[in-house]
Order: C-alpha cells, then sequence, then structure tokens
C-alpha cells in the first residue's frame, strides 16, 4: 500500500483499485469527483485503464422520497447481499447536495452495520455542482467500484424531479421505495415514476402499517394497471417490504436477480448498456459545454441585464440568445 | 398591400402583421421557420418590434396520440370560437415532421370547416429538424400570431415523449385527449401524461363508444386521484366530449378560460410566463450550442470512429468526450 497522502500515479490508482484497495479506491472516487482539470484528466486515464474490469456487476438504481425508508432499506438489502457472497458498493446521486453540502444521501452513518462488513463499501456523497454533473461522477464511481470487483452497485436517489431519469441511465433496474400514507390515501409520486420504475416496494409493512401498506400495495397495481392500458403482468412489479424486519427483502431482490438475468440471456442488457454510454457520451459533452458558456467571463457580464429585459418583455429571447452566444464567440 | 414575393423589409412585416394581412402573417411565419442565417436575423428584429403587442392571447397546448380525434376536436372547438367572436390560430409541434416532411399536424385539409373561416388562421407545420428546433419555430409563431391579434392559441402537438413538455413550456394550460380503447382496457398513456395536463378529455363519447368513455373517465380520475395522493380536486381536470357532435366542447372551453382567468387575478399567469421566456432564452442558447458541436467539421470528421469505440467499450465516454471537445475547440 502506499503510504498516506503520496501523490499516486495512475498506476498506483489501477494497481490499488485492481486489487481491492478500499483506501486507494476511495482515493480514486475523489479523483473522479474533483473539480480540478488536472485531476479530470487523470481520472478520464485511469477509467480508459479500468474499462475491460468493468461491467461485471448488477446495477441497481434506488429511488425514493424522504421517509420511504431507504437507508434501512439499502442496509438490509446490503446485509443480506454480503451474507451470500457478494460485494456492494453504495453510491447516491444527490440533488440536493448543492444546499446540504451532501450529508443526505450515502452517509455511512446512517448504515452503521452495512458500513461495518468488509464486503460492503459506502461512498459518502461529495458535494456536487449540477444534478448533471453528479449523476456523471456517480456513473464514474460505479465504474471505478466494478473495476474493484463490487458486483452489485446500489445507487440511491432522492425522488425528486430529474434523478430517477438520470439513475435509470445508469443503471440496468430501478426500485422505487414508497411508504403507505395515513389512512386512505397514498402518498403523491412524482411524475413519470411509475413508468420509468422496474420495481415499486412498499416499505414499512409492518406493525400497524402492514394493513395499509397491503391496501396501498393493491392501489398501485390499480394505477399502473390503468396506466399501462389493462398489462396485468405489471403487477409483479409492486411488492411490499419490511425493511426494519427484514421481510420481503430477499423476494425482491430474487425479481431484480431473475430480471438481469432475462436481459442478459437475450442480449437486451449488453445493447441497453451500449444505448446507455452513447448517451453518457453526448450528454458529458452537452454538460461540459452548457457549462463552458454559463463560466464564460463575456456571458457574465452581459446576463444579468439580459435576463432583466427578458423578464421585462422589452427584448425578444430570440434577440438576447443572439447576444449571449455572440458575447460567448459562437456565430452559426 | 405589397406586391406578391416583393421581398419584405422588417417594417414591411410589421405592418403587415399588425394589420392582420394573413398573406403576410404567412410570410412572417415562414421566416421565422427559416434556417438562413440573414433570416433568422431578420426574424428576431421583427420578434423584437412585435413584443409589446404579444401576450394577450389565452394559449393552449392540445395533445392526443393520433387516432384520438385531435383535428375533429380542434376543428369544433375552433368553429365555436370564432362563432362567439374570437380569433383563432392553429400551431403545431411536430416531432414526426423530419420523417414525414411536415404532413402529420397543422394541415388544413383536416379541418377544412375552420380553415373556411375568415377569423381562423391554420399553419401548416413547416418541416423541422429537431423537436427542440421545431418546439421553438413554434413558440415565435405563437409571438407573431398574437401581435396579428389571434386571441386564442391553439397548439397541438403530438402525444410522444418529448412534445407535451415542450408545448407546456409555452402555453398556459394543456389539454390531452385520449379515446377509449375497447372493452374495459383504457389506452397506455405516456409517462407522466397525467401529472402534466390541466384537463384530459375523453373523446368520441358518442353512438356506441359513449359508455365506455364514460368507463375510462372514471378510470382516469380513479388513476389521477391515486397519482395525486388522493386529491378528489383532480376529478375535474377529467371531461368526456364528443367531437364529432359537438358535445361538451363548451364545457372544456369554460375550464379553460376560468383556469386562465384564476392564474391571472392571482399574478400566477404573469410569473408562469416570465419563468417560460426565462427557460426559452436559455433553451435556445443551449439549442444553437448543441447544434454548433453537432454541425463541427472536425467533431464531424472524429464522431463515427469514436462512437464505435465507445460501444466496443475499448474508450471511457469521458476520454471520448474530451476528444470531441477538444475536436471543437475547447478546453475546460
Amino acid at each position: 500500500m502506499p503510504p498516506r497522502r503520496r501523490t499516486l500515479t495512475t498506476e498506483d490508482y489501477f494497481q490499488g483499485v485492481r486489487a481491492g484497495d478500499t483506501s486507494v479506491l476511495a482515493r480514486a472516487l475523489t479523483l473522479v469527483e474533483s473539480s480540478n482539470l488536472q485531476h479530470q484528466l487523470q481520472a478520464e486515464e485511469l477509467l480508459t485503464r479500468l474499462m475491460p474490469f468493468t461491467g461485471k456487476a448488477i446495477r441497481v438504481g434506488i429511488t425514493g422520497t424522504p421517509g420511504a425508508g431507504k437507508s434501512t432499506f439499502i442496509e438490509a438489502l446490503g446485509l443480506q447481499l454480503v451474507r451470500t457472497g457478494h460485494q456492494v458498493a453504495v453510491l447516491a446521486i444527490d440533488p440536493s447536495s448543492d444546499i446540504t453540502g451532501g450529508s443526505i444521501l450515502g452517509d455511512k452513518t446512517r448504515m452503521p452495520n452495512l458500513a461495518a462488513e468488509p464486503h460492503a463499501y459506502i461512498r459518502p456523497t461529495a458535494s456536487a455542482g449540477t444534478l448533471g454533473g453528479a449523476a456523471r461522477r456517480t456513473r464514474e464511481s460505479m465504474l471505478v467500484c466494478e473495476a474493484a470487483d463490487y458486483d452489485v452497485i446500489l445507487i440511491e436517489t432522492v425522488g425528486v424531479g430529474q434523478s430517477e431519469s438520470y439513475v435509470s441511465h445508469m443503471t440496468d433496474c430501478l426500485v422505487a421505495l414508497v411508504s403507505p400514507a395515513g389512512g386512505d390515501e397514498l402518498q403523491g409520486i412524482k411524475r413519470g415514476l411509475l413508468e420509468v420504475v422496474d420495481f415499486l416496494v412498499v416499505n414499512k409493512a409492518d406493525g400497524e402499517l402492514r394493513t395499509a401498506c397491503e391496501v396501498a400495495a393493491r392501489q398501485y397495481r390499480n394505477a399502473l394497471e390503468t396506466i399501462s392500458g389493462g398489462h396485468t403482468t405489471q403487477n409483479s412489479k409492486v411488492f411490499t417490504a419490511s425493511a426494519l424486519q427484514n421481510e420481503g427483502i430477499d423476494k425482491i431482490w430474487t425479481a431484480v436477480e431473475q430480471r438481469v438475468a432475462r436481459l442478459k440471456a437475450n442480449g437486451t442488457l449488453a445493447a441497453h448498456r451500449q444505448s446507455q454510454n452513447r448517451h453518457w457520451l453526448w450528454a458529458i459533452v452537452e454538460e461540459r459545454l452548457r457549462q463552458s458558456i454559463y463560466t464564460h467571463a463575456d456571458v457574465a457580464k452581459i446576463r444579468p441585464q439580459l435576463e432583466q429585459e427578458v423578464l421585462a418583455g422589452t427584448i425578444s429571447v430570440e434577440a438576447a440568445a443572439r447576444k449571449i452566444l455572440d458575447a460567448y464567440g459562437l456565430r452559426n
């Protein structure tokens, strides 16, 4: 093991990650997360070297609003996985990390038992800029973890707006946790969520809430059936579970494994991941391009005034857009 | 009126549009749709001049899958509106126009009675590049029509993928048409549609389908209630109508008017439109920026090879992205 804090060469990173050295792994993930250009270049070099060792894990996205019991669920699932011989990495796409400094998700202290397992690795979320940037880094972290021979990657995200879309672009399978609301009402489900997720888990099916969970599951099955035009196969998407009492987790994991095995067998998984890669190639290009205009000095100078004029209606958005592109140096 | 095909100055366009001269209006919309840089610059100039005369119309998006009866519905609604003193412009965002050459939507021949009305203007969809580009041009066409004193703008789009999102970024209100499927089954609804739309109309509530429509409407109400967490106010979003027999159209228009009046009264409409404008400012900037990289000669040269390597997994997407950005001339 290299001495602590010595600058690591790409070769050091590569060897350490491949050897499953968690201190090197942690530093490699820090490298991936860095916004420093030199670090980014080294991270790219490292990722290219690690490429042949990636892709073997089952990649599962786990989403759910705060209060749905994500930490408890991930800990229960993770513990079951390590006990059956898996190596589990837990990562997060945390859209609120620019506000909170990144403490909501991926926090080891929320999963103390899993964090103590030698075959589990929980990455605390770094504070991040945009959601797109956070998602990109999470995807790269996933690849590094795969090269370190983690064979199950759990990617956690809060169910708000775009984050499920990002997580579904990097995983094989998306699980959404919901908790039954009080009474007969179901908690609101974010736009489109029902159709992006592969499995819907009504969590907290224990104690007083058990019946409410069964009712909620039935309602979700009905809603899914309605939305999908009466396809009852949708019913197999909805589960109840109690992460707290460790009930129902095995059924869900079996469903995930079966789904991934089916996708592998019919070639869909490989095609799906290829199209995800092409998606990310251009997503990264577009993100960097976008960043370059938002951080461009001459654009920054005229931006506040122009936005004011657009809001006041004294300039058309088209003319304002052209002024911004002119300031950026683009003529098309 | 200027002689036919004479080159019009921006002042000619301005005067003609403001005077409600439909031949000049048509040419102004052609100018807006042009991909020629000189035309674009003149279109921007025109839009800036027309700005003070825009914003007074009720802007309604109408979406629905093919077969839901959009043409018949828009024609019935349009006829009712012109007969009660409105000036109606029908525009379209046609995501398939790059394939079909733009014949699916906004076609006058599909709405012969409305097309014959002097107070209605139907704009055939121009063939367009990207959906984003088509949406941008439709938004600009809407502004030109407003400046020509059309006080209701109906923007039609096919309910596929992103197009509702675009139309909801330029309208005050989004109506989705669905038709009842045979038997008890409902036709599938696209991801997130239920939550983006303000009103859901089960069309074709006539003859044999009347009962099926009532059943479908009830099921949509239930689905909406489930998704929204039991808010029964959602029920007022679902209507049945027969565009063919001109039944139920008035109720829907009353609901649209009431909604817009409410938004106006509490200041939400102005705020909503301001935020739409800011959205478009950056959407246009980002679209042009994106175009500039996709059409960049040096990028085009390396693109096929790089994409192949990404699909084959011989290069990381990060490294490939950097090569593309390098070829574009961007270093960040």
